[in-house]
């Protein structure tokens, strides 16, 4: 609906956030730490930026806080069209097909933006995609870890109906986690074997 | 549960995002755009730091976004002991009484983390809390311009249902707007006056 005297950045803007708000209605495999229901992406993507705004100290030497912040506040908005893509799933074959989703969805959903701030967050999309600066990392790091804190929470609820073991935990979320936050992984390790040997 | 070997400062950091979880269960009185639910208060904090991200150019001189998207990561967290008092519903005895368990729950939330971070994060909320500093004052800003877009998104659903009137918007919400980010007000204004008038 477009009003007499609307500035078209303003309006580009605006479009922008209202669009966002659909990554609410996105639903996780992971519950909330109580296990009343699955997390969505959203609330999933606020709770990752106050990991990172909480975790900062014990992010790598030269991670920047606030670039991983932005990073995380974006870092799900494909899922609007994509889905999303539980990682105890995925196959070679399905994540290649989900990557062409993605990236469709990232052109569509950025290209709502002003073209300058839209390719910008477009290449801090795909900068966490590709996890190999400190800063992606860090993120993606954040991003694996958070789930097993949830599952520690709740007595490993989404994991035990998945049939998830510490071996599975240990290779899709223990690599990245002990990369970047060896800390945070001492820490939640003997928890996880507690939970699932 | 305490396991052997547990660094303390990790530990307070991880009790401090796993409490902060029940922020998700924390019904406001907004719902989403497409009107199916009420949106809880994560997923409109991860919403509102969105917004900053998006509309930072459209912030007074002076105003740092770092520091804003931090505060509205936070801004709500009280919410979790003290829950969410609808805007419209409130008066100046309701929101004394609101603002001593506010006090209390940001002392019961930030002291869980280490004392230095907590007391940082508390004067964060404090400053918020306060909207006397420019970056408090945008931040609050963000926080009355969402609920109008997703009303303008439903259709007015939440409006209609609590028979708020144009006049209400803008003396509750006009106001802050107006101050911090002018360029948004003149986009909403209209609107708004075409939904509720
Ligand atoms: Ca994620």
């Amino acid at each position: 609906s477009e009003l007499a005297g609307a500035d078209p950045v303003v309006a580009a803007r605006a479009a922008f956030v209202a669009e966002a708000d659909r990554l609410k209605t996105i639903t996780r495999a992971t519950t909330l730490c109580d296990g009343s229901r699955f997390e969505n992406s959203a609330e999933h993507s606020w709770h990752l930026a106050l990991y990172a705004l909480t975790l900062a100290e014990h992010a790598p030497a030269g991670v920047a806080p606030f670039r991983v912040i932005r990073m995380l506040l974006l870092h799900d908005l494909v899922e609007i069209d994509a889905g999303d893509a539980p990682i105890y799933a995925q196959t070679a074959a399905s994540q290649a097909a989900m990557a062409d989703l993605e990236e469709a969805a990232a052109a569509r959903l950025f290209g709502l933006l002003p073209a300058d701030q839209g390719a910008d967050l477009n290449a801090l999309w795909h900068e966490f995609e590709e996890a190999e600066t400190p800063d992606a990392r860090f993120a993606k790091a954040l991003d694996r870890f958070q789930p097993p804190m949830q599952n520690i929470a709740s007595d490993g609820v989404s994991w035990r109906s998945n049939n998830v073991t510490y071996q599975m935990v240990d290779a899709r979320v223990g690599a990245a986690v002990r990369r970047s936050l060896p800390d945070l992984w001492a820490h939640v390790a003997p928890r996880i074997a507690a939970l699932l040997d």
